[in-house]
């Protein structure tokens, strides 16, 4: 078996390499550019490793490892547009370096190709997984809407936040898993656990995401913290807080939303501080992240082989920070 | 056997009904519009026929022609955005109702659903015809990517442009075609004849298009002529000027492209009509209708059977107007 750092390194020899055809290079290279910019493919590589869990990598893993990253990545240069992001890594995105148009038509055309890894497949699973992926794909773009229908509410619930990140991040690895598991031979009851896995491993890493960019050591993250609050985005933390602060609190806090006080990112940790939101997320991450170890401990095979995975998971979502 | 009248009411009965969830309502509703405007769903028919041009219609006949109209329906989307066209058969565009973010993925979720259409055909075709959908709608693709590059380019050759019309238009049309009489039980050769027939057909069709934009009636196409001359694109009509125009009538052309003169148009015209393009259209219009009924009349089955896609050719493209 193969640890998380080895698959990794697995995907990226194959996946490093041209995706698209030469001509015509105004559409393609577009789309090139934007792989270049590499990624932690942690998604393809939970992949590979649910394949392994239960036997062997096959080479189908591979094309639905493909596939998923492109999938992934076609999300990333469309989400970019719709956030008027002009960075991602550190690099011009696709619209700020060519143009609106020509990164709507790579992101489609990215789209396309993913598909196309996904057609290599072998038939016995084809229809199975182009179901899974097809209702992922969905669900992902479901998220993304109510991720911006939410950008206009003040009212947003920590229910149905949850249920936002869960269609916009969680689906995605769950299914990952999923699909990796069905290649690897495994049977509907351990792939509904692998599945659940994911989807508890991805919410403990939004809840940690979300921590962080609050209260994370600029140091070891390499970036000034209260990006999220400059932004006023809604996360685990603002949604919480509304919630259980105090009505005064409350109005300060609504008060530094509305507005772009010099100090709005100290005020608005403190009052999150103050209504002890950063222990309550925690918390809230180590829940999760049990959930999903949970679910890992129950799948029918020898735990030996699950150790990559929990790896994984640790490397995800840390326990301390 | 159907004519193409009846075979185009069946699907518009079949087609004309949800194809989304009720949630997320302000995702899927901004799709829905966009179906309910309706079309003249030529492309799915055109599948259906070609299937029954060899055996009666198969179910997973009607799940292609329902991927094809999805998919359709997606570049529309997405091409008004990049067009920045408010208006669409007299309707607002899904942009210009709803926002650019929105439309974008509503046009995402379109596509997806396409895919999940295609994915409940029998495994037998379900690898073949992937393969084909998914390399056409690369092409198509790339086509408007080569519309989008070539409108800020004045020497476009007329091989260029019929190279992207080739691609942004007929192959989907050609692979609609295909598609269906793979489902329908045709041998490869019938497969490449009636793929030709479609390509060509759908030159023609552009041909013609381009034609009655700049010399159509009036009164029967219920549109001033001369809307492509005042957007100054690229048309048969102009690029053919370009190359036959004499040195003064070039310069008067380019002269007339570059501003904004009131009678753009009337002079356009004049010298499109000096030059002898409008004859030369026709003639060309003709030509890739005779080569399109040629590839018809060459597939290995009974006359008779080609009596319905004769007949869609003379509704797509006429011989006199």
């Amino acid at each position: 078996m193969f640890s998380f750092e080895e698959l990794t390194k697995q995907f990226a020899q194959r996946f490093n390499t041209r995706h698209f055809p030469g001509t015509v290079a105004s559409l393609y290279e577009p789309a090139e550019y934007f792989l270049s910019m590499g990624g932690k493919r942690v998604r393809p590589v939970m992949c590979l490793m649910a394949n392994e869990l239960f036997g062997d990598i096959y080479p189908d893993a591979w094309h639905v490892a493909d596939a998923i990253e492109l999938f992934h990545n076609f999300t990333l240069i469309h989400d970019d547009i719709m956030d008027k992001a002009t960075l991602r890594r550190g690099m011009q995105t696709v619209h700020a370096k060519y143009n609106e148009p020509t990164a709507l038509l790579a992101g489609d055309v990215m789209m396309i190709t993913s598909y196309e890894c996904l057609s290599k497949i072998n038939a016995p699973y084809l229809h199975k997984l182009m179901n899974i992926f097809n209702k992922t794909a969905k669900e992902l773009c479901e998220g993304q809407q109510l991720d911006m229908d939410f950008e206009k509410r003040d009212n947003v619930t920590l229910e149905e936040y949850l249920h936002m990140i869960t269609l916009k991040t969680s689906v995605l690895l769950a299914a990952s898993l999923q699909m990796g598991a069905i290649i690897g031979g495994s049977g509907e009851g351990n792939q509904d656990l692998i599945y659940e896995f994911g989807k508890n491993l991805g919410i403990a890493f939004q809840v940690q995401d979300d921590y962080l960019d609050a209260f994370g050591d600029p140091q070891k993250f390499g970036k000034q913290p209260g990006g999220d609050i400059l932004a006023n985005k809604k996360t685990f933390l603002l949604i919480h807080a509304l919630e259980v602060a105090s009505a005064s609190q409350k109005k300060e806090l609504l008060g530094l939303i509305s507005g772009n006080a010099p100090d709005k990112v100290a005020k608005t940790l403190q009052i999150f501080r103050d209504s002890k939101v950063d222990s309550w997320s925690k918390d809230l991450k180590d829940k999760y992240l049990d959930i999903a170890l949970k679910h890992l401990d129950d799948i029918a095979v020898i735990s030996s082989r699950k150790k990559p995975l929990q790896e994984l998971a640790g490397f995800l979502v840390q326990r301390e920070y």
